[in-house]
């Protein structure tokens, strides 16, 4: 058997070596473009700001190394320019010599990756302006920084890569500011939990761009760049990093006649072969129905692309025996000093692909509250109305929130449901978490909203609607130092003996810092007669980030 | 309606605080025989050793805060004496009057908790020796070891209390020393990944004494306690901690006629309902089916405690409709600068209870190794050999194992597989794991045995069969930093050149250090014709941690 892979890195080269570990005799040729196989590129930011310091830590192979180590031809500086599908030969171009030569193959596994999106903007071929993909780029990114003294820098993009690309800048000196087309940092996550982040990185010192388009680069005359924006402003840079996203490289795919999907990927099935048998395809350039939502989508992830490759190269090797069951895109950032996590899918998305859900949002210490170092982390939920399936998580928060998103992804994936999260079992000491462990509470809460026993209103809901009570039940010390205009305090252990004070008829909206002396508020007023109260969802925490940042967006609209 | 719970601390308390939510218009009585209720009790260690330094954060709320809060009748220093069960009346004596009363309810909770076990030892009540419960006995222990400037301490038992009590002891500036009766720390532990923590336990300057029975107490002329053990040696202590380990408390019950079970708990359905329908029972003193074995067996954590009482709560107020599963007793404790976690059943148990389980180890980082501050961990899972279904897993390490096994702890609440550990997908950013998680890696090594694809040898069976070629496939620095003894070295990228020089007949036992070079070692060897060819489960690194554990334990026999 002769298998030939193309792209080495996360995809390829771990097909490679399975394929290898399951077929010691089998021909293996691994053909990639670059110059680099089996890279860290995730890695490529934190190199790019010196966290990683040591180049050779990004290579975790090379092409020597693998050759000796998995009896692979590897080339390197070779691309291939077509497949010839029924024919089973693919054409291979030597792109130091420009040489083209064909090579037959039994199977064939395309791992292209996704390239990142560059505008066809005026002015985006000046120097200065660049992408991340690989290891070179990261190389010629640090050389340009250096060459050219860089202090200010436009991170063009505020998803995950441009947050590290950043926060990378800014710990390598520079004075950055990301400019982004929405109106909100992380396209998924939702907007009360986006409005952290922004503050945070606001705070600091990276300045935010929302809901600004770059119309145009150019050359300033003091030789750095010119970022115009849509809205007359200019930023002057001595760098631009473009994080704008990427797309599906199917280019290969297409020419052969391979089926790419609605969301632009290579179509796979479950067997992640192509629309051709004997042509597998993994990674970041294929396509495949999200879990949650039953859409097909490419999910841009080194974690499933490697646990494609390795399923594709047992179906290969046994004959289609594992099933592919897609990703939750359980996916994670560090943004300074706290970690945003999301898995499932976005609450913008549920609504706009019509699924019916409920959002609840809670607040928790990592660990116990009496130990000392705990930090506040913020969960909200997404789940299923009827069936209390999850649908999606956003979590914010310092440590242990790749914990709690993991727990939840793990879940998720084998269809769980917020009475999962109730009854789940963690592991705890005081330096770890809590008897009640944040996810427990989050699905606590859920269950409740489900039961119809807790009653919420979202801070989004909170901004226009005044013809209501709003009552504060947190101390008058806490709501001395700030509360939600026009609220009432009542402290939650006053509230039975002073209740005649909130008028019966009319909505009710009791709320306190994160929301569980809210939920006893409101169960003791829903069993006093009371029947149009609601607890505000993520409380007083999440409204005042929701609403500063509310405040600030509406201040820009209003210029 | 009228509830009497017993007992205020985790599963009393929270069971009132959620019979309040669910109930507003209820008479709820909280009875509890100490000064406090809902203290943090898993926080103790850490007061005693200045880690926790405000007292205050310990009692999570007073008696008079709960009463203000939920509107329940709290009563300290109050200890219920009798149960009629027929007539729903409890007898309960005040403490401090002697008074006795009676109290009727409509339905009884009890959680009464668990005992620190004091064996009727010679001396065993010299001043000085102390077993740790409650706030009161950590404020008796450090103010008798202000009192007596106490130096050194003697911990007897080596399980996580033992063990938290050790390192806070020794936070505290004492020297310890720990003795144990078995032949290792912390029983839910297996030999090879106990043998880890006892190395790190010594080097951090803690004395192990395994093996080791206290036979008597003694007081010592200078005024310390002598602690005479079964070899004749004799410790001298300023300050002994017993912990043993508890025994459930089912004095009340069993005086009211409850059903005690064969683990000596009061014996509770899924609705937590005791043999009187009328009286629920929660927390450490209750016994109930471990999922895994299907055995039953009291659970002492305060996760399961917290879980009972809100399920029991809603079970009293809504008719028995939340059905309680069992725990996989899932725990975590801090060990010095490592983290120990367990979840599931240890494999010695599955053994004792005749469960057939495949036993398999992998070392991996905590996040990306080319990010700094990787650390390692080592993971051993059991697993069934039929089905791959997760029956337990064990983790050491440092950062992130907390994370783990909370992961493989969910999975297992499912009735989870080794399967299922290799399509787990997880959050990855350099920050915090790799592309491959190590539940991921743990789960394909399982995977692969389980195929057939994977044969493994233990670390225990190395020490006596000397009739095989033992080849260390890493390279020959790390061959020349120390090997198995007798061990060949061919490093694995020289395999396939090499391969004549082992022997095709006979057995040949291939490692690294971690097991992944001698796991493709043993591919390439099989599919060359050996067949008779295995990796050594867990590595050098394993193998070395036992076995110098393992010498220790024998130069002790020897003497």
């Amino acid at each position: 058997m002769k298998y030939i892979i193309v792209g080495g890195v996360a995809g390829g080269a771990t097909a490679a070596a399975r394929l290898r570990r399951m077929d010691e005799h089998a021909e293996i040729v691994l053909i990639e473009r670059g110059e680099h196989i089996s890279y860290a590129n995730c890695g490529l930011p934190y190199y790019i700001g010196d966290v990683i310091t040591d180049r050779s830590r990004l290579l975790v192979q090379t092409p020597e190394g693998f050759r000796g180590r998995f009896n692979v031809d590897v080339r390197v500086h070779a691309e291939v320019v077509a497949i010839d599908a029924e024919e089973h030969v693919v054409e291979v171009r030597d792109m130091r010599t420009g040489d083209i030569y064909k090579e037959p193959y039994s199977k064939l596994i395309l791992s292209p990756g996704a390239e990142p999106f560059r505008p066809a903007l005026p002015g985006i071929d000046i120097a200065g302006i660049f992408t991340l993909r690989n290891v070179n780029d990261s190389d010629r990114i640090k050389a340009y920084l250096k060459q050219v003294n860089a202090t200010r820098a436009v991170v063009v993009g505020g998803g995950f890569i441009g947050l590290e690309m950043a926060e990378n800048l800014h710990h390598a000196g520079l004075n950055v500011t990301i400019v982004e087309l929405g109106d909100q940092l992380m396209a998924p996550l939702d907007k009360p939990m986006a409005a952290i982040v922004q503050q945070h990185v606001r705070e600091k010192g990276v300045s935010l761009r929302l809901q600004s388009a770059v119309t145009e680069f150019a050359h300033s005359e003091d030789g750095s760049i010119s970022v115009l924006l849509q809205d007359g402003d200019m930023l002057s840079a001595d760098v631009v990093i473009l994080s704008i996203g990427v797309r599906p490289d199917t280019r290969l795919a297409k020419a052969a006649g391979l089926s790419i999907g609605k969301a632009g990927g290579i179509v796979i099935n479950e067997y992640l072969q192509t629309s051709h048998p004997d042509i597998y395809a993994v990674g970041d350039a294929v396509e495949f129905a999200n879990p949650v939502t039953g859409r097909s989508m490419c999910t841009y992830l080194a974690g499933p692309a490697n646990k494609q490759a390795r399923i594709c190269a047992d179906n290969i090797v046994l004959g289609n025996k594992h099933v592919y069951n897609g990703s939750v895109n359980t996916a994670i950032v560090r943004v300074f000093d706290l970690t945003v996590a999301t898995t499932g899918v976005a609450f913008k998305h549920l609504s706009a692909a019509g699924m019916p859900h409920i959002v609840s949002t809670t607040h928790s210490g990592s660990h116990a509250g009496y130990y000392p170092g705990a930090q506040d982390m913020s969960i909200q939920l997404a789940f299923s109305p009827d069936s209390g399936r999850l649908l999606g998580a956003q979590i914010v928060g310092h440590e242990g929130v790749d914990k709690r998103i993991d727990v939840i992804s793990a879940l998720m994936q084998h269809s769980g449901t917020v009475y999962d999260l109730v009854a789940y079992e963690h592991a705890y000491a005081p330096p770890y978490s809590s008897a009640k462990d944040p996810v427990n509470i989050a699905g606590a809460v859920a269950e409740n909203i489900l039961a119809g026993r807790h009653w919420i209103v979202h801070v989004s809901d909170m901004m226009d609607d005044e013809r209501m009570t709003i009552v504060d039940v947190r101390t008058p010390e806490e709501y001395a130092a700030g509360s939600i205009p026009g609220a009432v305090n009542i402290p939650i252990d006053d509230l039975r003996t002073s209740i005649a004070q909130i008028p019966v008829q009319g909505r009710v909206v009791v709320f306190c810092h994160v929301g569980q002396r809210g939920y006893l508020a409101q169960r003791i007023l829903l069993q006093h007669g009371y029947e149009n109260v609601f607890n505000l969802s993520g409380g007083y925490k999440l409204w005042q980030s929701y609403h500063k940042e509310n405040v600030r967006i509406n201040a820009v609209k209003t210029i």
